[in-house]
């Protein structure tokens, strides 16, 4: 039967709290198992990482995955899913899942797109075919893949003046970079997104087993933001996000944001930040009291020979690393690492344009990651925060460092 | 200092010989380890085996592997191997290594080759530079990668009608097809072999840690076949190949010349038969005495979609599989099919272009023939070959059957 917010299919427990900063250890216990948060949860898009078995995935110490609903309903289809038991069977991982709403792909990554209050028409990239995605047909893809936690089906508009390239269906680039049209845009997407949630939560057909997780979004504008999170944490939800924050706001943006709305959410439920990020980024929010994170950027980063390490990145390809016998990073204990693949080894991989050279660089990458989510989780217990940044100098380094292929 | 066969860095036991056949069962000992035979030695042409770990090779069960020498020599370079310490350190692989001479792709992967007394004339694939390998640059490239045993540097033309196209730059296609010009190429080729021998042996420095193999050539005349035996066995050598043999002949061919030369061979040294095969042509070489095999089928076939299985080959992207929760072959305990991943999954992999469907069939081909040789050693001790044909339905099959995209 459905409408339902699945408020019991995801529990948390709020373990300790940080007496310096509002950062916060507890855990998330779902139907496929518990994790430890603050969480990175890396990216499974099409239902695999790219290049990993889920053994290697294991490996890297990840406890929770994230799949993309927008890739999954055009290929292999959401009922393909279902056919084969969902996600956690199809693709063999029997930890937790968390699915996306395919919101944010439909209108970042489609040609054609249109936002309506009905949904969001694009255009399939398998196919070119025409797809309506709305709250309805978001729920539903999500519930045939069987996905733990469930996203919201939100409408997330792009920054005022994005540091990276991103496409608004509703507004020209010219009206868009206009302040009093983009700030009417952001207005339109919270009631929006309050609208779609209740339509999200009426179509929750399986709220035994899944929950469902509502999305903050509002922009830079903190009156917004609070606008929102009254809108949406009006709902007993499992859990919810800050959306809206990744989508081409500048790292301070990011952090300023963050700092304000996170502490508006209930301190009782996980809080998951969209999209974010950078060692640094993740550290500031989790200061902020956000729970969970995901990101794409140790796999895509991985493939594209960018190791990530603590003192910063590493472009594998450079040729200072040719005769180079040490491991990525001496410090980390992932299968290349203490595999004792070395930076020369797994260089003539790139070279060669050897599969396995993404593989490793991608399996390091993630290690490190959780790495970092590990130390985290210890300095909350004794609030030694000085202690991570001298075991992690990249997050004193500036923004502009970054390696962002 | 240079000179020496090696003899004693490869050691051979034979421990039984079947009484209807004249198959053999034996265990190869070398620095690193020892292997049974009749053995399948995968390919790990460029010091990797495409987009596996080497933990993922152990688990098909190989007890040895096959570096390529012109892939290595032109990337990262001979030198550079060296450095690190030879292959088995660069790789990350502890066991046996075997490395061909580079001979065969020089002529057969490069354009512009020309064969001369002195040597093989290329041009590199990476660069397009010109190369020289002569019989003293393989020795010398294959001493520096540190294999475990070193495969002679051999003059092997096509067949005289070769069923895939192949190059013989001392031939034209024209001349090629004469017979009267093939015979005398041949012949050709079986003395230069022999006077190259003679400077592979000279030129070899590390023969305390490395083995070197002969190569009897001859094309499918057994008379010339006989006389290139006489040469290369008048060398003490610790191992003796069959090649020209996967060079463009027929299935019916092969095995017919297999049938007469490999009884040729001492019967106290491992006999290997570079470049075969399919399933059937493995087993009735090792019914002729062959110890040894190398193949890039399980591995290529498999990054391109095609699964073996004891009945037959599997195209995964067909149709027929898009809803199949069974795995690749429900008798296979590999890491893939033992590990759950569905055919659906797998296709699933193929369609979307993931990494992860050509490692997984990797994986599952490697062990479809590890799983044949298991039970080829078997059969051997008690001599039960009709029990090895009912449980391997596809030696039945023929030739015409066999996928090879």
């Amino acid at each position: 039967m459905a409408g339902s917010t699945g408020r019991h299919a995801v529990r948390f427990e709020l373990r300790q709290q940080s007496k310096s900063t509002a950062a916060r250890l507890g855990r998330v216990t779902t139907k496929h198992g518990s994790f430890d948060t603050p969480a990175f949860m890396p990216v499974a898009t099409a239902a695999t990482m790219k290049g990993l078995t889920p053994d290697q995935i294991t490996s890297t110490g990840a406890q929770i995955i994230l799949n993309n609903a927008y890739h999954l309903m055009l290929r292999p289809g959401a009922e393909r899913i279902a056919h084969f038991g969902g996600s956690h069977a199809f693709m063999r991982w029997d930890k937790p899942i968390l699915t996306d709403s395919g919101g944010f792909q439909a209108w970042s990554m489609s040609e054609g797109t249109k936002i309506s209050e009905e949904g969001v028409e694009f255009r399939s990239f398998v196919d070119g075919s025409k797809v309506l995605l709305s709250p309805e047909r978001s729920i539903a893809v999500q519930n045939a893949i069987g996905s733990d936690i469930m996203m919201a089906f939100d409408d997330c508009p792009p920054a005022l003046k994005p540091t990276t390239p991103v496409e608004d269906p509703q507004l020209s680039r010219k009206r868009r970079s206009d302040p009093a049209e983009h700030q009417k845009r952001l207005e339109a997407a919270i009631d929006r997104t309050a609208r779609w949630l209740e339509r999200c939560v009426a179509a929750h057909a399986r709220g035994d087993e899944q929950g469902l997780f509502g999305i903050v979004q509002g922009g830079t504008d903190l009156t917004l933001r609070q606008r929102s999170v009254e809108q949406i944490c009006a709902f007993d939800l499992p859990g919810f996000a800050i959306g809206g924050v990744a989508v081409g706001e500048s790292p301070d943006e990011i952090h300023r944001t963050v700092a304000a709305v996170a502490p508006m959410l209930p301190s009782d439920r996980p809080r998951y930040l969209m999209g974010v990020g950078y060692e640094r980024d993740i550290v500031a929010a989790v200061k902020a009291g956000v729970d969970m994170f995901d990101c794409v950027l140790p796999t895509r980063n991985g493939r594209k020979g960018y190791a990530f390490t603590p003192t910063g990145a590493v472009r594998i390809r450079n040729a200072c690393h040719t005769l180079d016998p040490t491991p990525v990073d001496p410090t980390c204990d992932c299968l290349a690492c203490a595999g004792g693949f070395s930076r020369g080894y797994i260089r003539h991989l790139f070279m060669a344009d050897e599969m396995l050279g993404p593989t490793l660089l991608s399996i390091h990458n993630l290690r490190h990651f959780q790495r970092l989510m590990v130390d985290i989780r210890a300095v909350i217990g004794d609030d030694r925060w000085f202690d991570l940044e001298s075991r992690w100098p990249v997050l004193g380094t500036p923004a502009t460092a970054e390696v962002d292929p």
